[in-house]
């Protein structure tokens, strides 16, 4: 099952921090269902043989499910927004604007982005969107910002949307609420950019790209805060930007920069979509390495904001948030530079952020003195 | 986008029959956004082509979207359940028993019947089970018969899950409630299975497949008539059985036929899955034809009971209904007896129930003496 959230394996580092089960997700519950579907799911590859293909063992626990269909592999996910659909509901009648053609782009990067990291090259979206009354679809505004932001998000990934579903669901989802999610179905094509992880290795070099702000994890935590500012989601962070908007900026579409690594011979020897774990995510691996980070990106100031506002040290907000970085590529050290230029000529800031070592498993983030192990991230 | 709920485009035949405007669905508001949505997603089919690929524009429109990808066609799909959660949950307070083995069966049905109109054969599923709280995952004896009947359909269908989401959506999903939906990812394989209408024509037979009761679509409708028994879900309504208990038999699920007709060579010229328009859902093809049904399957007893508690006359009723019959199979009039034969050594019953002629495009179910026209069903 997907695992885009944080886990809740360490105690908030003071009294008042905010934390996430303090914010109301308690991931205990949820955890024995997605043991005993993870186990269920893994029983069902075999059916692929009946129908002359195989599973990729390999891609179950990764971001993405990939079958080997012959001459390329077939990959297909399906992805949640979350609950950022409610900053910009109370965003919105605070402010008048809609802000749903960023939040579209924030549900198609849910999926697209963790669709690239096995490889794929994402060719289908189809949009989940469920309201809870026909009403919903009633504002043309918002559902014209909708549909706008879901296209032009279709159109930066070059995929087609191919189609959807909009029920309304009065009785499930709340009254004037969307529960939007997406799915994406994609190739890996050439089958030599399958990277679900045997290509890493000691020395390759870790690349991180930026991030737009919170995205569409940690999003609980940052509601939660909301009661504990007098101004609430209008409170500035910076001149002119209310901590609302700021937190509603859309999650950055990383294909555009795959793709280009593709085209450019670049082939990433492992990637990991940076969301609900924050910065443990570059532990996804199953591999025993050490991963040294002696560069670390600007942190955006949202993510600035809420670390101080919820209390949190450094080990906690990157241990949560993403603290700048959306997105890691793992590539050989000779790549490293031409990468950054390819994600630059994309139009995205990115950073040769350290290197794997042979080692025990655990992220040292040197500028700031953290240390993460295996125990901090368990994934499969 | 999907379509797989009833039109709202003729009025209901007395005073006191429930309709579905009064059950609470009110399609006006969703249709201006379909279309919007179906314009810009029409628009986003040539980015295929910088990826060397392209869609199949005669699959804008049918039940799955297709895309050629070389050696095969590739066929993606997301589909909601709908709100037959709602009568699980009232079911299993009244009872103490837990109907989310059969509710998962159903959510892939939606998934699946669909994908498999378009000759694909499934091979992964995805998993969309959004709560609305953590607690929902804390009922063991619910989330294990949701595991397990998952796993059973998969198996049924001889797809593989691949993995999937279970978000906690506290604020967007009711508490206590479920938002459930499945993708599925299927390929046609070889190409000539591909039946998206091309080869359609005057002379095919049309071959009904049992439906196992009122499935997944007209639930709004069956709930609202729950207000008018004085026994509710309780109410008998054939000896032993509840009414309850007769709405939650599970949707068959019809790919197993469609795979065994591929293998017994039976190409089908197209098919229509028997969703939420009932019967008009026959006129779905975009061709001129007229439609003779000459025998018309035994209608379901729950399927019967709805009929006669919302007053609905029959045309009303295999207007919005499956009435027996969950799936259509246009097939060559040669082949229609064994595509009969291959339905059965599947377990499920099937009829040659009519066949299409040259003329002005009607469904004539003449041992009902119902038309319904082209102005029936404005899915495009």
């Amino acid at each position: 099952m997907a695992d885009n959230r944080p886990m809740s394996t360490h105690a908030p580092s003071s009294p008042d921090t905010l934390s996430y089960e303090q914010a109301g997700v308690n991931y205990d519950l949820i955890d024995p269902l997605k043991i005993a579907a993870q186990r269920a799911a893994a029983a069902t590859g075999a059916h692929l043989g009946g129908h002359g293909f195989a599973e990729v063992p390999a891609s179950r626990g990764e971001s993405a499910y990939v079958v080997d269909v012959g001459p390329f592999y077939l990959a297909s996910i399906v992805e949640c927004l979350g609950t950022k659909t409610l900053v910009a509901d109370e965003m919105s009648k605070l402010t008048g604007k809609s802000f749903y053609a960023g939040i579209a782009q924030d549900t198609i990067a849910m999926a697209i982005n963790d669709l690239i990291t096995v490889g794929a090259t994402p060719l289908v979206v189809q949009a989940y969107w469920a309201a809870g009354g026909s009403d919903w679809f009633g504002d043309k505004l918002r559902a014209q910002a909708l549909v706008e932001g879901w296209k032009k998000a279709c159109d930066t990934c070059q995929v087609a949307w191919g189609g959807g579903e909009t029920p309304a669901l009065a009785g499930i989802v709340e009254e004037g609420r969307i529960d939007l999610a997406a799915s994406c179905t994609g190739l890996i094509n050439p089958k030599t950019r399958l990277s679900v992880g045997d290509k890493l290795g000691a020395g390759d070099a870790i690349v991180l790209l930026a991030s737009s702000g919170i995205h569409a994890n940690g999003l609980s935590l940052a509601r939660k805060l909301v009661e504990r500012l007098p101004q609430g989601y209008l409170t500035e962070i910076a001149p002119g930007l209310s901590y609302g908007e700021a937190l509603l900026a859309p999650t950055v579409l990383y294909s555009p920069v795959t793709e280009a690594l593709f085209k450019a011979g670049i082939q990433p020897h492992y990637c990991a979509n940076i969301t609900g774990h924050g910065w443990r995510k570059l532990l996804r691996h199953p591999g025993q390495f050490t991963y040294r980070i002696h560069t670390v990106p600007p942190v955006t100031p949202v993510l600035k904001f809420i670390q101080e506002q919820a209390k949190q040290d450094d080990r906690e907000a990157y241990s949560t948030l993403n603290m700048g970085a959306g997105f890691a590529l793992f590539v050989p050290a000779a790549d490293a530079e031409r990468t950054v230029e390819v994600a630059k000529a994309c139009g995205i800031e990115a950073w040769v952020a350290g290197s794997l070592e042979e080692g025990p498993k655990q992220l040292l983030i040197e500028p700031l003195n953290i240390r993460f192990s295996d125990d901090d991230l368990q994934l499969r």
